[in-house]
């Protein structure tokens, strides 16, 4: 930067600088942007062509080759600056404590995604393993994750609901027989290309540098939304803890046809499920209670989930829960992987939404999770690149039986807080998955639904106390509680993906709403500091006569220029339509006592309009009057009589940010309506982003730069200087 | 308003006012929001509670009910007061103008709307009669309008395809004759509840006070929408100009399938009716010119629609085209109007959303065009009681087989150019039509199908001029542009509905792309002017040593906070995370000197740091230094190596119209983690309303008030005496 001692805004010869009482001092001459402009040197810019824009972007050399290859391939640029030493125990505790939590998260994921267990081990494995090579974060835990699962178990059981799969021999639907295996074969056919789908969205949305994406899941969103899906993540998991079945539903009111259902069959109850699943909740909920209290004292956190799992097992084996009590139960585990498979794509069409929606929440979730621990440990994650990441996980994942994963919360936290440094943890953790999967995968078959059920449940109640968001947003900010309620009502109502469409679209239109009914005022001067504030507010803001100062905080555009110019009318009390009737019937009136005036009847006249103007030119009098002469001194009377006592109106444009072409044009309507019942309006404050696409919309055809003027006081100095010099014996 | 002429903001005594060289002259204190704040006194405004503004809601009196029952009935307000002498002449000379308007048009727009020419006339009587009562506007013409019409045509013929009426006798479809009398009917029926709906919907609109969403309708989004629906029209039209039988299409690409269709018959074009159409076409459009043309020499326009008509009705009779020729005629007109019947609302379901696009589409084309007038005769329009008046109109005129009708550009500038006063002349014309209705239709039986599209496709040249707009508004405004274009592409393409959603939706992203992507600088200060301008732009901004002045010309909210942050670090070049990393590492660096040189290696520690900090302090180098004292000697000695040459950054509020709790958030965040790095953020032109809603956001319990400063001049002389007054001698 540069130094220039010198150029200190304030005169130092004046007032020394006194950090008490610094002085505000500026004198200098009034300027419109006419005169500012010709003070001023406008720096030549050379325009970027389009060709040149492409042959930048387009530009090949080694190291921009390079640079891309270690933004696509993050692990490139840490795995081989690895620190052994330093980072790897902390690395294989930290992995091992994550992926005891993959192993039953994955299990009870699965459920929730409508697929048999082993499928949600599958989605533990590869994605976590490809996110080590592409992601940029360094803590966060990709793997299952409850709400994505949801959604996904949502479109399966759209795709796939139960009485297409009807056992043909039994022919009566009262009692009919589903084909579970062949349904469930089904099931994850469509969540493996709805998979592969998703992926291939967050790829394309990555490559099209799309991260952006998840602004518009803004946190009252998002915490809104979350709710509504621990809400429809209970409800789905009910039947299980009361060891119930019932058909599974999505789409709209899934969440209360659900309830119903599970309530209408409650007396059907199984006890020793609902006895064993209450047990582990509670188990479950002490345990992460203990941790999240002791926090600093236990080096590793207590791996309530995975004790629950092996004790249950255990207790289902040895009690034989299953067979004797009518224990829900796993089933069978396949040991070992599956061979990579084709996607079936028939689906396609039907999936292409929803995977929509879950390619922009997965990314969002997981970006926001990113963000949060790259802030805290000093680094940065590129928005691309996780997108991209993510994708890749996914759609490579899926050709081996996969589901759609982004990052869990509850593991990211465990993966961080027991020391993980890099995703060295996280392909650690894939490891504890794998070898469960090909060594010990069928030990888990007598494990109750119900225990999943449960640590499924507990894993969401923190976001219950979302809740609480309510009342804390209603005292704080009512539009930001409105998309927290939107959110949540409509993902309840509407289920996760029409949900979130609607939550997204309202919040755009808040933002529209807002700039529709921005904080306006008409402002007066505080005296002697140039300073102007609304009069409506502060007993010191003093209007100048006959200048209304009108300040309206938004951009104007297509949406609110109607409101801008109504407001504007009502706010300074200008009413040119008001003032041009009046005056079209004083024309009116005025010309039929001059035509009785030629009549001779002159005298009449005089004693009619007497009341109405006592300083009436005395030129009608004479009787006959003609030409422009007349004119002139009609109008002027007229003008005295139906006039606004307002002269001038400063627009303060300080707020405007942008302007559309609607906007321009009512603004000139605006200026034109005003100046024909004689109210000059300028402008002040307008930047010069502004001031250019005014330029381009054409609005200094017929207004001229010098209506323009720097800040608000430059502009009414000038008002008030005209009235004075130009017009004073009619206004004074 | 107040006369204080001593309140002048301009000091007189310093300097006169003179026109020429008017003087800006301020000398006050520097300000900032806490001080100003206790200067000033701030009204109490006596909030309204809920209670109240119901209780003025529903307050009940004498002259609020008659109030209500003139604005519902504006009738009441102007008949009583008609001025039958002056207005009568002018009134009948229009309405019989706009009267022979309405015929050919209605028979014309009801082959659009895809029922029989007399439902086309129908829907020239009775709406016009009750716009008469309930309209607001002196200058439109209500009724049939081709692109309603159009937008009607399409959703009865997807309601009604052609196969559901194929005569079951022939059972091979090759050659499948479709019953057109069961068809018509059908068409018929559902135009009419279509009707029905529409205009329930825009009474309740209207009720509600709706009147707005026309403003989401912009005139880009129109021109573009109009100009697509012209495509439509004169694609639908083209199988009537040749004589070609094809079936209908609706939905989206149907203007593709329709002229693949034509073009594929192509060869079966019948030539007389070909030769008839062509000749009524330039005969139209050759008068529409002459009217345009001797508009002011003329008295009354030339009524070609009516001549054609008439013509071709006698050369059709006369020469028998229908039979002889087989050109397709009108056909059977019954005399007389139909008892009521209730519609039949089993379509319901299927049409509602269409019968929204209709409603807000007709709607806002008849407010646009009523303004139009109202803005050119000096009388307002009320939107919502037009809103209403067109549901009326719509609503009861249904239950006399009508379609739905708005105000028709071609008409209502008739009506107001041949001398119209008042809707009088509407309600004659509405006579002439049924004048003609209950005595002389049969005449029009014999008129060519033909001569009805060439008057329809003359009605639409114009709007095809409206694609001159695109490179003009290329020129002006590209986000204008892109929404023309979008509208256009997306109505002929998607279908005048979808076309119509999806472009609206465009619109209002577009204001949030707007937002996203303002205007930002980096602003310096025009030397004795306290105006601070780009220093990217104008030569004669400098930037104070250390302050850097950041300008971001949008509202800050959830959208764009993100960027906002990165937007503010790149342009000012203080980025935390860096500096953070680099005193990480220089730390390490200087704990790793310092056990070194507690093992006694203290010579080594001097040479190698020497070139960094040529300053730095002397403690160190006496090797042992512990405690607090060691702390902060090596956090003052980081902070000269790694630090920012950016000490203070002043945020320029004054484009921030409203913030949200995420972005109060984000600046939250920000302002810590420059603190973190010795930079000191305070926020200039922050409008009380933004400082309300930052206080209900709690954004003040970690950040004083005092960061706030009421201009850029401010904040940027505190930020300089800071500087000098408390660490001079590490600044400069």
């Amino acid at each position: 930067m540069e130094e220039r001692p010198n150029s200190a805004p304030c005169d130092p010869s004046s007032a020394p600088p006194d950090s008490l009482d610094l002085l505000y001092s500026v004198n200098r001459p009034v300027y419109d942007e006419d005169r500012l402009g010709s003070r001023l040197h406008r720096k030549s810019e050379a325009p970027i062509t389009v060709g040149q824009r492409v042959a930048r972007q387009f530009q090949c050399s080694g190291q921009r080759v390079r640079a891309v290859l270690f933004s696509l391939l993050p692990v490139l640029s840490w795995l081989p600056a690895y620190p052994l030493r330093q980072y790897i125990f902390s690395d294989v505790v930290s992995g091992l404590s994550t992926g005891v939590m993959q192993l039953p998260q994955g299990l009870a994921y699965a459920l929730l995604a409508a697929v048999p267990p082993v499928y949600g081990l599958y989605s533990s494995f590869y994605p976590v393993l490809l996110y080590t090579v592409f992601g940029t974060s360094r803590h966060v835990s990709v793997g299952t994750f409850a709400v994505i699962s949801l959604m996904i178990g949502g479109v399966v059981v759209r795709e796939t609901p139960d009485h297409m799969f009807y056992v043909q021999a039994n022919g009566t639907n009262a009692s009919a027989v589903v084909d579970e295996v062949a349904r469930d074969a089904r099931r994850v056919q469509v969540a493996v290309v709805f998979t592969t789908i998703t992926g291939a969205i967050q790829i394309i949305l990555g490559l099209l540098r799309f991260g952006f994406v998840a602004i518009y899941l803004s946190e009252p969103l998002v915490r809104g939304f979350t709710t509504a899906a621990a809400v429809h993540v209970v409800v789905s998991q009910l039947k299980y803890l009361l060891g119930i079945k019932t058909s599974r539903y999505s789409g709209a009111l899934s969440a209360i046809y659900s309830l119903k259902a599970v309530l209408s069959q409650i007396t059907e109850t199984n006890v020793p499920t609902l006895l064993l699943g209450v047990a582990c909740l509670v188990f479950v909920y002490i345990i992460k209670d203990l941790n999240e209290r002791f926090k600093k004292k236990l080096p590793v956190p207590i791996p309530g989930e995975i004790i629950v799992v092996i004790v249950s097992t255990g207790v289902s084996y040895g009690l034989a829960l299953s067979s004797q009590h009518q224990v829900d139960v796993v089933g069978h585990i396949p040991t070992g992987l599956q061979p990579p498979g084709l996607p079936d794509f028939s689906l396609f069409p039907n999936l292409i939404t929803d995977a929509f929606a879950v390619a922009i929440v997965g990314y969002s979730m997981g970006i926001s999770l990113a963000k949060i621990f790259a802030l805290k440990h000093g680094y940065t994650v590129d928005d691309n690149q996780e997108l991209l990441a993510y994708g890749l996980c996914n759609f490579i994942s899926s050709f081996f039986q996969t589901f759609a994963v982004t990052c869990s919360m509850s593991r990211s936290l465990v993966q961080e807080s027991t020391g993980g440094k890099t995703q060295i943890a996280g392909l650690l953790a894939s490891l504890v998955v794998l070898l469960v999967v090909v060594a010990i995968g069928f030990v888990f078959e007598p494990l109750p639904q119900t225990a999943l059920a449960a640590i499924i449940m507990v894993n969401l109640l923190g976001m219950f106390k979302q809740f609480r968001d309510v009342p804390q947003l209603w005292r704080t900010s009512k539009i930001d509680m409105s998309i927290w309620v939107v959110a949540f009502v409509s993902s309840v109502l509407l289920g996760l993906d029409l949900g979130l469409l609607v939550s997204i679209t309202f919040g755009i239109l808040t933002v529209v709403y807002r700039t529709q009914t921005p904080h306006r005022a008409v402002l007066g001067h505080v005296p002697d500091t140039a300073l102007y504030l609304s009069v409506d507010q502060y007993e010191e803001a003093t209007e100048a006569p006959g200048i209304k100062v009108f300040q309206y905080n938004s951009s104007l555009y297509f949406a609110n220029s109607d409101r801008y110019v109504s407001s504007l009318k009502e706010q300074t009390g200008v009413s040119p339509e008001q003032i041009q009737a009046l005056r079209k019937a004083q024309r009116k009136k005025v010309q039929k006592c001059k035509d009785e005036a030629e009549r001779g009847v002159s005298h009449e006249l005089v004693s009619n309009h007497h009341g109405d103007s006592p300083k009436r030119p005395s030129g009608q009098e004479n009787g006959k009057v003609t030409g422009t002469d007349a004119d002139s001194e009609e109008s002027h009377f007229i003008q005295t009589v139906a006039g606004s006592s307002v002269h001038s109106v400063v627009l303060d444009w300080s707020c405007v940010g942008f302007i559309d072409s609607v906007a321009s044009k009512a603004v000139k309507q605006v200026i034109k309506e005003f100046a024909a019942v004689e109210v000059s309006v300028v402008i002040a404050g307008c930047n010069s982003g502004v001031l250019d696409e005014l330029q381009r919309l054409q609005f200094f055809t017929q207004i001229e730069r010098s209506v323009f003027f720097p800040t608000v006081h430059d502009a009414v100095l000038h008002c008030q200087s005209r009235t004075f010099s130009h017009a004073p014996e009619t206004r004074v």
